[in-house]
């Protein structure tokens, strides 16, 4: 029956849209479509047939009209595909640029072809990657000045048949240089807590000297890049990471309260990572990593200076149970038992004679890492993009970071083909895009980017990122403010996850976010950094969405699940502990399935252009009460025309999403098209051509993150950079900044005044 | 009989836009035309004529199709009204920022409302200029050690009622600093020739020491403000150009031999000009100067540093026929009379007590220019824009710089309001833009571009100049190469201009290239800097055209018209001596109507598309031909990948226009656009967002002038700029630059294969 009835409704899509088609570009159409060239008027009622339909799918009408084909796309997805899909992607190993992540570019490429896509590639950069040494793995050591007392581990111990593969790459942070360092005898490390500014200044405070000594800091709160620049800043000459408990077994770690047994994360588990600070290959700052690209040399690229290497809980213990040194504030003292987290760097009486040493043997090569793209090319404006993204490379096994999102994505390529087999054909082309070398600092998205920019500014419609798709039973959605309502939209029309068929996704998202702020709606929140959305969505200037089901934060007070990044993060501890039944890759593909067909085949494009202004005018309501802008005034008092600037963008917003209510059905398709040419121009007023003050790779002046913790969304982020340490300042450096900051403000002023004008007319500039 | 059929043909458009229009978001179209909303089935039979009808019109098809609305267009335009025109525009000096140019700007302003436009406005910018000080005026005085023995001049003398007006402006160089400079006792000045490079490095071959001296050079060959930035390295302490009898007295110097009896210059008649090397206003560099925009400081501008003054021949002769020293090369002398063109700095014996003085008292302030924009908007694509653009500024009466452009401006206003009120409306909406403040360099069309990049990145299909439209007899067009064959093509539907009206402008055109290079086609010419065409052309890549009616370089062997920037460019010259009976100027306005219509009304976009890869393929043929490309090789082999890059560019070119010609008269309306966009997005892959290596403003990769010669047109400037002067480089500077050519060349080949990947496939990416 809703077979039936789908068939009727896209039946005539297809129609219109294989006539249309097979006039683009004579040469391109295969002489079949061409032959099929009706006369204008059966053109033409088709067209408006389509049209009708088409408007059916606007915002407004989105629930009556789309139910159908809502039901049908919430029916196909199977929840034993995405498990079987799941298994295959993380049955052995698949770091960037490996045979396996070859192997399974391969079957990526594979399924969209099987699955009926008008393209499927491998698309390779040359990239600079990071690998430890196989032979002469990464060790932290401790000497009595006799021997060797202790060696730290570099994999880890065996649990569950899941968990052992013997090419799983050993515990290393990428980038990291090769390097050895050893405190003074008699001396061991400082203990950090997690590395931050505010660290390092309460350090400075307490009148510990980090220069010249090796650090050892948690891991959590903020980006491990940052951890490491901060450390280089403040004269570390090494940094240890670890994991501790309070951050990956708040439960305990007994054998009982940890995996396999729970989710929480033995004292073996290390968690590798990038230690870059930019995205894309090192070597082609700004441009794509082609076969024959220019690169600049290793000694030119921005890459950290010193070693860094992170350890588990139980080799923390080791080092941190022998520290004595002034007391840890309480705050810093972490979950390891027995052990007091005292700063150091003295050791403990009995280990005065004793030096640690860090040693790491980490190469970086250019290797070969392919992404691969797909494409189902649009029958009324094959030149409009929605794009799907998800990277393939892994630490490890992977299982929730990357494949629990890839496994929703060959599931939802599946159920696009099938939707394509009985006839439906969407409007704008939609790409799926499965991302090499995600890992190491974006390099697949960014290069791939950096190569497209053009046609991304000019045709891309929105990006919709789904990395990690199952870490934990929370939803959480971010997005560019004008793609927030259509991610709201969306979540009322996928079933929740679970288990109680009556509520919606939509449901439970406002449930625990009712629980968890005491609010009735849920508060739009934009992008931070952190995945492939990030090139899109900062450098190109594309609306872009990124959502996943995470860990429950406010139960525990932790940043990430606990197995992220380790050689625990298994398909076992997916099917047991995270996923059992997969209802939570059901609802990430569902919800990505509805995204993409709702942007694909809405006539009108279902932006919601309002959001941007009101997102702006919070921000700058946010600076008002932490006082910010009265700081801002007293360097330049036209910072107030900035305000001025939002509020008049806000009330011509609302009067363009007024007058497109107004218009007819049977508008013309060339004004459509005009009309959502004006509203994808909308977000490329704001994209700065040369970048952020000192930040070209970082290209959105109003939604980006800010510089200094590149995981947290930030609004205006040039005005955060430039205020940042700004009172440390003073003399010509003081003016100079000053003068950035004015410069800046003007320039958003007239970008703002700008926005609204590109709502207001369209035939004057 | 014509008009009938006119009315007949543009009927159709009229319905149909009249219809389409109505739905453009309704709150903006006003109740009676969204009231006229039609069903769907009488929009499409309109809509179909209406498409129909624009196919005529497509480059191949216009002979025939458009035959009658040129004929039209043709009779329409009164050289009796270019007169007028041009008599009101020049009967006052109208210098940027005064009374009268705001005068001027509100006559336009009202020629446009009352031809009918839809929007006609005056758009301010606050920009730095450039004065003399009316009461102290700037002179160069030679000083025989007791008394002061002479003095310049500081204006023409009056030779014709049309050439004195009290309002007049003195002799100056635009942003020349104020300042005095004096020769030591017994030494006179250096004569430069034109204070090109090659100049100067001739002058350290002959051993002459310019360090700590005033030099005195000749207008012509390159820009002014080139003349004195090569002055200023050579370590100039001023500077003194003179107008050379060889370059604007040819005939000779008698009163029968000058204006106002011919067109030569008198000896007292000094051109006036700007010196400053950037575009745009001085003190808000890369954005726009509106009201409240941030601003540098003048000390921060990127201004000359020594003081630069013009003066006439007469004045020039006294000063040179003093001067002793060297005998200058043979082709650096002038038609000074009685003078030896000696390169001093000696004086001769008699006066080896005197000194010469130089001094300036030019002041910078900001003052409000005006910009007058007026819109016919377009009915069916009103956000695609075809705009014309000519500068109202003058150093003094400009009747040929500007005024005979603005003439025509008016006229082809008043042309096409005729068309409306008998019911002609353009498909795209045509935009006339009369710049203010063009002659201090680009001030209001460049600020005006920086505020609407983003707009006519998207939406500019054609930016047309006409500047000075008649300061001679022979026509020269230069444009972005694909714009060329529109060029060429529309010269064919204009009237010679020699009073033989069997004869088309194209075959006079092609007459005279014949007679001067030899060759029976004419060769396709690129833009040069030098007016309003160089922001849309080099920063926002909108494909631009520049034409006018100028000297006979070819038979006198001179770079530009004698009475240029001076105080004899006066309405007598041009209506006695240029342009009696002001054919030129009806050339200038059908041209320019036939071109803005053509570009308008077609349904699809009549670009050129092969011309961009094989002008491209030509310019590295051309540095074969100089042997660059070995050059270019010895330092980065993957050089070779460009030329296969252009290659495979052009090839897929020549697919694509074949492609074109196989589209069906009833494609869909949205495919349509589609393709129009295709090929308007081409012009952008090659505008490098950050510009050229070390040139913020000049982003065009291809097709701009290089960094020493901005009159000049070149291709790949980046490539020319890059190895200016690099043989005197060595060590960490010569690498330095050597790794700028290879990243340089990479982005080069990288665009180059985009421009080839954006014409392949729409779909993807």
């Amino acid at each position: 029956m809703s077979n039936q009835r789908m068939l009727l409704t896209v039946g005539a899509v297809t129609m219109v849209a294989g006539v249309i088609i097979g006039a683009i570009i004579g040469h391109f159409a295969t002489s079949s479509t061409s032959a099929t060239l009706p006369n204008k008027n059966s053109l033409t009622s088709q067209e408006s047939e389509e049209l009708e339909l088409m408007s059916q799918l606007r915002r407004d009408r989105w629930q009556e009209g789309g139910k159908e084909m809502t039901r049908r796309i919430n029916d196909m997805v199977s929840t034993d595909n995405l498990r079987d899909n799941l298994k295959e992607l993380t049955r052995r190993p698949h770091l960037a640029g490996t045979a396996r992540d070859d192997e399974l570019a391969e079957m990526v490429r594979d399924r969209f072809t099987e699955a009926g896509f008008d393209t499927a590639d491998l698309v390779p950069y040359r990239v600079l990657l990071s690998r430890p040494n196989a032979t002469n793995p990464n060790l932290i050591s401790l000497n009595s000045g006799q021997n060797v007392e202790w060696e730290s581990h570099y994999k880890e111990k065996e649990l569950h048949q899941d968990d052992y593969d013997e090419d799983f790459v050993h515990a290393f942070n990428a980038y990291s240089p090769a390097g050895t360092v050893t405190t003074t005898p008699g001396e061991g490390v400082i203990y950090v807590n997690y590395a931050r500014v505010e660290d390092y200044e309460e350090l400075d405070k307490m009148g510990v000297n980090i220069s010249g000594h090796i650090v050892i800091c948690r891991y959590g709160k903020i980006y491990r890049g940052n951890k490491i620049q901060n450390s280089e800043r403040w004269g570390a000459t090494g940094v240890i990471i670890f994991s501790d408990p309070k951050d990956v077994a708040v439960e305990g770690q007994t054998p009982q309260e940890i995996y396999p047994n729970t989710w929480w994360l033995p004292g073996s588990g290390m968690q590798r990572g990038t230690t870059y600070m930019g995205d894309g290959d090192p070597l082609t700052p700004g441009w794509p990593s082609t076969e024959n690209a220019y690169r600049i040399s290793k000694e030119e690229a921005d890459l950290p200076k010193i070693p860094c290497q992170p350890i588990g809980y139980d080799d923390a213990k080791v080092i941190l149970e022998k520290l004595e040194g002034p007391a840890a504030p309480s705050d810093w003292i972490g979950g390891i038992e027995n052990v007091a987290y005292t700063l150091g760097p003295e050791w403990k009486p009995e280990y005065s004679t004793w030096t640690l040493t860090l040693s790491t043997h980490n190469t970086e090569n250019i290797y070969r890492s392919y992404n691969v793209i797909g494409t189902i090319k649009g029958e009324v404006e094959p030149d409009r993009y929605i794009i799907l993204g998800n990277h393939r490379d892994a630490w490890g096994y992977g299982a929730s970071d990357p494949s629990s999102g890839t496994a929703q994505m060959l599931e939802s390529a599946r159920v696009f083909g099938e939707l394509m087999k009985e006839g439906w054909r969407p409007r704008r082309t939609i790409v799926f895009c499965n991302w090499g070398a995600e890992e190491y600092g974006l390099l697949g998205s960014q290069e791939w980017v950096e190569e497209h920019t053009n046609k991304l500014q000019a045709r891309g419609v929105a990006y919709v990122n789904v990395d990690t798709c199952a870490s934990g039973p929370i939803f959480r959605g971010r997005s560019s403010p004008i793609l927030w309502d259509i991610l709201e939209e969306m979540t009322k029309v996928v079933p929740g996850t679970k288990g109680q068929d009556n509520l919606s996704l939509h449901d439970e998202w406002s449930a625990y976010t009712k629980w968890k702020s005491g609010v009735d709606s849920i508060p739009l929140a934009t992008l931070g950094a952190g995945s492939d959305h990030a090139p899109f969505a900062f450098f190109a200037g594309v609306p872009s969405m990124d959502y996943a089901f995470k860990v429950d934060s406010h139960k525990w007070n932790i940043s990430t699940y606990p197995a992220y990044h380790t050689g625990y993060e298994t398909f076992y501890m997916v099917d047991k502990h995270i996923d059992p039944g997969f209802k939570i890759h059901q609802g990430c593909s569902r919800l990505a399935l509805h995204i993409l067909r709702y942007l694909a085949d809405s006539s009108m494009l279902p932006y919601s252009i309002e959001q941007m202004p009101k997102t702006m005018a919070k921000a700058l309501k946010d600076l008002k009460i932490e006082g910010i802008d009265s700081k801002l005034i007293n360097i330049y008092d036209k910072y107030v025309l900035l305000e001025e600037a939002v509020d008049n963008f806000t009330v011509e917003a609302i009067n363009f999403e007024k007058s497109l209510q107004d218009i007819s059905p049977n508008i013309s398709p060339v004004t459509l098209r005009a009309i959502n040419d004006q509203m994808m121009q909308l977000e490329q007023i704001f994209i700065m051509p040369s970048g952020l003050p000192g930040r070209p790779m970082t290209r959105h002046a109003v939604f980006a993150p800010s510089q200094f913790d590149t995981y947290a969304a930030a609004a205006f982020p040039g005005i955060s950079d430039l205020l940042y340490l700004i009172d440390e300042l003073s003399g010509k450096d003081l003016t100079k900044r000053q003068n950035e900051i004015r410069r800046h403000i003007s320039d958003l002023t007239i970008m703002t005044q700008n926005a609204r004008k590109l709502l207001k007319e369209m035939h004057i500039i």
